[in-house]
């Protein structure tokens, strides 16, 4: 279904989508359980190859992996070892010899998951690359929005911040029209990418049209550094104009909710007050995330593998 | 029993430490199997949250863990991205929602792990804070002593060294004056706290007057940095009056025995000779650590939560 | 057999290492199952104890143990805290105490492991120190011949590139001599070990000569920092007389496999071609890296241990 691996969500079919949430719904239960642990990748091995340090998503795919009973081993190489190309591949080749059944790969440059996917016996998990793709967060997102809304299709989805360099935004996109909601970015013009909507979005620069009946808002994470250039707004200005607080969600539907990836810069894309309460939904992504990511450990790590094949 | 979590000595009472001294005897004798493993904690996930390096501390809690069979994740924030009390708190949270069943916090600050287990679901265990407590340490010194001298009720107890600046003192003299021992403390004037007498201890600046008579000896592990400090004697002084030989472990009881929390700065808190020999039962303490985090994350973790609590 | 660790393959006998051979082909049986895992080391403790870092030979161990359902921790000091001696003994009798079943040690000092293993009641496993030795990338190596080859007795095997300073080729050196191969080390002269010839093996400064009849060409990993020094080739200049391609390939036999224990600096010891392509086994090499560990966990950490004569 997934083919070999899991790079980006605009791979994906529909019916790929619905059979991950159906099993993502299932891994949840097993996760309330007293004893949250199954023995379904006993004796498979995952590898969580994290070029660039993400201690979150990192401890969500390795929780996900212990409660399915795998064996789960944390590979960080030090940038300074791995600055070409050429050796991120013999690292992954290498890492691919010892039999591992998944490998997690996040990488600050768009692409490295698919060009080790190419060389890889292995299926690969993109855990975040560059401004690319970051699919189990848009699959987690997908999940938490079921679960409030009881579906997307027919949904109004706003996403605010920095369009142009998010992960997220490019996946959620991809994850929320394929699944039949309306997509809306809002953000500043330069945070917009070029010919946005080709992406069969709608890009606004005003918040305010943006919200208006929005069952969905979801703020991205802003790169302070990003907010620092000359031709950006400032910290002040973008909170003023593009940060959700109780007033300006006032603009969406009353029953909207708001949503995260973490983590927040409170005060500056979240109000401290909707960071913390309903209606936002933060730790039920936090919480789905690690759900999601057992159901795609299950869906690729635990798929029978062909030694001969591999042996020849 | 410890309500929810282990934050300090000070909140326990002699019932709670007798039940955890029992519960680490029978631990012991699972780590003295051939097969040192007990299915009590399996489908149970213990988070390491260490914000501050501790590798021996980190590694006895991870032990202990994983003979129980729980799943064991480190997770060490780079300080940088964790500079402000409200992203601790936030990602102590976020950690929260992957349903953790106990959580292990060391941090440099004071106060920081009841800070956490104010906002978290899961029971927390506060591996070290600032200068304030470490309990599983002040624990397993009372082990130690037990299994030395059969008891603590009556026993004199001298802690030598930076007593001011020591959540290893701070958590023995709860420990030791709860169960029963008279405690002294000894170490240059500027090293000692104000008003030390209210914890219910004796405090001596001659080593030889606080020795005198004493069942158990402590030395303290001395931070090099503060001795650079004006007002503080050098490495040699501190050694010529408070570092513990031979000689000066004459003025204690015959068949007193010497304890550190480690490491050892040797010839500075303990001769060489002291700090490889008996009555010195510093590797005791080493394996009775294992012993007693066993002890605490069976006691904490092993408790059947409400989900539907949780939920709500 | 191997007494109390594995420290060297100088310490071994022909019948130790057939031993390990055969168990790790076993083991090797096991990693190409479906569910590869077995409970052998269950209950049974690894640390790995890595004070140089080394993700990939520290993973491969991880990995190796984990197959065996043993309980893997890693403990990576930092070099600041450990500068001396005295403190890297201190640390490990500390782990010591945690009641380890084997401790896996690498050091950039030759001779760290083995003053380790005098202090400590667990085996110790040697993952390579200074330019001593390197013993499991040497039986890896034994076995991806014996797989490729038949037979080890009566090859001619040459090893290629900074002998002087290779503890993989020190330990291959061994390894193959015991095992019946006739060795031959090729080199510039300023990489060259005095004496070299009191090995057993033969040396050569003309690669050509030294790869005439070769079954085995065995290059090694240069450390660039080495060829900046005054004395020495620069990397165009060695990769010119000692980097192995296909053209100086034809000097050896036609059937001689190329092998490297990686990372490949690719186009200065191996070209490219050779790097990803038969005849090179490299990837061989690592599969059998995790079978060569299990097989070494296996015969030293699967023992009985008296736990009397250890309390004592």
């Amino acid at each position: 279904m997934m083919g070999r691996g899991l790079l980006g969500i605009e791979d994906l079919g529909r019916e790929d989508i619905e059979l991950i949430l159906d099993t993502a719904d299932h891994m949840k239960e097993i996760g309330e359980r007293d004893v949250k642990k199954v023995p379904t990748l006993r004796g498979r091995t995952i590898i969580n190859l994290f070029f660039e340090p993400s201690t979150r998503t990192r401890t969500s795919f390795e929780i996900a992996g212990k409660r399915l009973s795998a064996d789960v081993v944390n590979f960080s190489p030090s940038d300074s070892s791995l600055s070409k190309s050429e050796s991120i591949l013999d690292t992954a080749k290498t890492l691919d010899a010892m039999d591992p059944d998944a490998v997690v790969v996040r990488h600050r440059v768009a692409g490295v998951p698919k060009r080790i996917a190419d060389v890889l016996d292995a299926p690969v998990i993109n855990a975040g690359d560059g401004a690319h793709e970051h699919p189990t967060q848009a699959l987690l997102d997908l999940m938490t929005v079921v679960e409030n809304k009881g579906r997307i299709d027919g949904l109004t989805v706003t996403i605010v911040g920095d369009i142009a360099h998010s992960r997220v935004a490019r996946s959620n996109v991809y994850a929320f029209t394929k699944m039949g909601a309306e997509v809306r970015v809002a953000g500043p013009p330069t945070m917009m990418p070029v010919e946005v909507e080709c992406l069969g979005v709608k890009a606004f620069t005003s918040l305010r049209e943006a919200l208006d009946g929005a069952d969905v808002v979801m703020a991205l994470r802003i790169q302070r550094e990003r907010l620092a250039g000359s031709m950006l707004p400032s910290v002040r200005e973008y909170s003023a104009s593009f940060g959700i607080d109780r007033a300006k969600l006032r603009f969406a539907k009353d029953d909207a909710i708001v949503m995260h990836p973490g983590p927040v810069n409170r005060g500056v894309e979240l109000s401290h007050d909707l960071t913390d309460h309903r209606p936002s939904v933060i730790l039920d992504q936090v919480r789905n995330g690690v759900a999601m990511r057992m159901a795609v450990l299950y869906l690729l790590a635990g798929r029978k593998r062909s030694r001969t094949e591999e042996a020849s």
